[in-house]
């Protein structure tokens, strides 16, 4: 394994990388308001995440955990889309992401990872949040890096060299899987490793280019050829 | 299960009431120093714990890592003995914390508890060092509440209400679970729940008074007769 033989600590992206967001939260929508486009809903809210988030980091707004700041951009989707939820049912859509499928290769994959590195949740999901998704999916992670822990989002610098941190390790030590490209650009520009996972099926029925960057330091179709690449 | 029904987390200690500190250390000691009375050692040393983490609570030693407090009660308890240490061997002995043995009911009574609880260290340790030490034993803990997350130590409210707040859970819905009665009557004063374990052999030779306090919601022999006690 030339390069990358001193890593220690896999640090995994959630929301895409190791669950399919698209199918979870496109059926509790379609549960929830049989009316709508689930679909279509699903998209707007998701691309409602990133930007809300860059706000809290940008110092525009003041921290507040993933759960809240979903609820105010769910609300903003529902009147985008002509109509408006009740407070109980923003809760349950917005719980709806604890919830969410692993992809099929997840949990089965961070089990064989887990047994020559130390796999962890680098997510901008709070600890809690994450703690559920676990549980619900079987994932056996050694540490949960929920946001929450920093108050801060990634990209920020303070999650990714935070875990490094928290685990007593150098960030090169440190490698960051995940299926977007500009989250292990952040990570590679912080000093971490990166392990780009295909997942082209994130946002439904449409195909995301899934070629990454001659920049990462593995490529790989699913976990289990992650753990193939990483001679585990 | 009348009274604690609405437990959701239990929260464990690590030194004493799942891991057998005195023989990891002694052990330890005795191949690093074999001329020591290694059980007199560990003892002095184990003494010297709770004091110097009292310094830093109470403001007069600024926050550092356990491992730093270990390191420097390490040197003054060889300095008692009438030696030194040099600091490979320091290192060597503080590490020696990462590795230290689960008595034998720890891992398999942990699985069974997790079907129903989220299972999390409560632990002075750091986050890497209980890492460390569940990955040595098999300990698959939800949540590792290291007290580096809040840059305090237990008996600290800061330690066990922050775990609560972490996991997004009223303290009442917490079980602190301990073979050491302090731990649970600062627990039980922030409104957790508490279970006494019994470890009467914690330090070795002499049964130490494992009769704990009536003000415990569970008093239990060992893991197992916790998960019966609490249904698993």
């Amino acid at each position: 394994m030339p390069g990358y033989d001193d890593v220690r600590v896999l640090a995994f992206d959630t929301f895409g990388t190791i669950t399919d967001w698209f199918t979870g939260i496109s059926d509790a929508v379609g549960l929830e308001v049989p009316a709508v486009d689930a679909g279509a809903f699903t998209h707007d809210w998701r691309r409602r995440y990133a930007p809300i988030m860059a706000r809290v980091e940008s110092g525009e707004l003041p921290w507040r955990r993933l759960d809240d700041l979903q609820t105010e951009t769910l609300h903003d989707v529902a009147t985008a889309f002509g109509f408006s939820l009740t407070d109980d049912q923003a809760r349950r859509l917005v719980r709806s992401w604890r919830t969410i499928p692993a992809w099929p290769d997840a949990a089965a994959g961070l089990r064989r990872l887990r047994v020559r590195y130390v796999v962890c949740a680098l997510s901008n999901g709070t600890v809690a949040l994450l703690t559920d998704m676990a549980r619900h999916n079987g994932f056996d992670w050694d540490v949960i890096g929920g946001s929450d822990l920093w108050r801060h989002y990634k990209p920020a610098r303070e999650t990714y060299c935070g875990l490094a941190d928290l685990l007593e390790v150098e960030p090169s030590r440190v490698m960051m899987v995940a299926t977007h490209q500009h989250d292990l650009d952040a990570a590679r520009g912080f000093g971490l490793r990166t392990a780009f996972i295909e997942r082209p099926m994130e946002w439904g029925g449409d195909p995301k280019d899934d070629s990454g960057s001659p920049a990462n330091d593995v490529h790989a179709r699913d976990l289990h050829d992650l753990a193939d690449r990483l001679g585990c």
